[in-house]
């Protein structure tokens, strides 16, 4: 049985940032591989020792497997890869692709658009950071040319990490970028992140009702 | 025979970027494990159709093994691990953490240092990202308090990426955080980082000669 931890409770309303917490990335994992797993929280409030023994940045997720733990959304989903030939081909060129496309999420596009998030919400959109993001965007556009998924010509791991990066940067219908809108339309739709979606915003839901009482 | 590829040439001068372009990662890690290897290069300027077929955001390194590519010094760097213990352990806890620590370096730090230092070339150092990364490093100096290398225990292939990460933003004596200091000097003292370092340096200066000619 796997455990994914993730915060009790998160500020903010229904839009944001429920359904679009990190966890949201191992519960995908886990639904579409269906692997045994259950969720866990740690309080978002006053993290302590324990959290930081963890996760060394006080952050969440990290993920509990046979009594060992490891932090990092993207070690994670690397390491429940491991466990299932739906989230990773067992190919060696295929192993490649979804490995380094899992990679380029997290370091060619989250490394840019994530910054770029955080400034906006003090200089607005238009920052420092807009026109490398652009940048950056228009080349995973170019990918996605004829592609349905990102790599291996098939639903990959891969597609969970640059679906959910592409996706948390909330540009409404992406504009410029129809291949993008159409990748994270086409990831979105698929049973195992609406299931991962909605059972996010049902315990986010919970830990707010427990606050209230 | 392993093949990095990087760029034929880098403009500036003794100091940067020679010494600091992210094939130096990659030999580090073959010079670790005693990996056969050889550096071959792509034109820097007019970067053209091959190189994007091969690198889709026109940048370096990529590996090329036994016919197939793969790119992001990231996901080169797990490759590799593949084929030898002394990048990464065998065990799954050990394994698991070099793991985490690998993505740690490229997705909680270097997603802040490397735009904070983008910004810092038009802003200055002290930008809209300068306290963010100046908490992410802390908390790396905590995590290594008490430690030699950052994961397992021993030297992995998450101090490859993890050091590299950090030298990267170079802060002269890291003030305020001895123990990110004494961690980047531990790791370039290795042989494996200073024939890698010296390499690197010889390749671009060969490059600058062809220029000139």
């Amino acid at each position: 049985m796997l455990t994914i931890w993730t915060y009790d409770w998160v500020p903010g309303g229904e839009d944001f940032p429920r359904g679009f917490v990190r966890d949201l990335r191992l519960r995908w994992a886990c639904e579409e591989a269906a692997l045994d797993y259950q969720v866990k929280s740690t309080p978002f409030d006053n993290r302590g020792p324990d959290h930081f023994a963890k996760q060394p940045f006080g952050q969440i997720p990290f993920l509990e497997d046979d009594g060992m733990t490891i932090f990092e959304s993207g070690a994670c989903l690397l390491h429940l890869a491991k466990k299932s030939e739906k989230l990773m081909p067992r190919d060696p060129v295929g192993e490649a692709a979804a490995l380094q496309w899992t990679i380029a999420a997290l370091n060619s596009v989250e490394m840019v658009s994530v910054p770029w998030a955080f400034l906006s919400w003090s200089e607005g959109p238009d920052n420092g950071l807009a026109d490398w993001l652009e940048k950056r965007l228009a080349h995973v556009e170019a990918a996605l040319q004829g592609r349905e998924w990102i790599a291996a010509g098939r639903f990959t791991v891969a597609d969970i990490m640059m679906a959910d990066v592409l996706r948390q940067m909330r540009r409404g219908d992406m504009p410029g970028h129809p291949n993008i809108r159409a990748y994270i339309d086409r990831a979105c739709a698929r049973p195992a992140f609406k299931k991962a979606f909605a059972d996010q915003h049902a315990h986010f839901a919970a830990g707010d009702r427990a606050r209230r009482i």
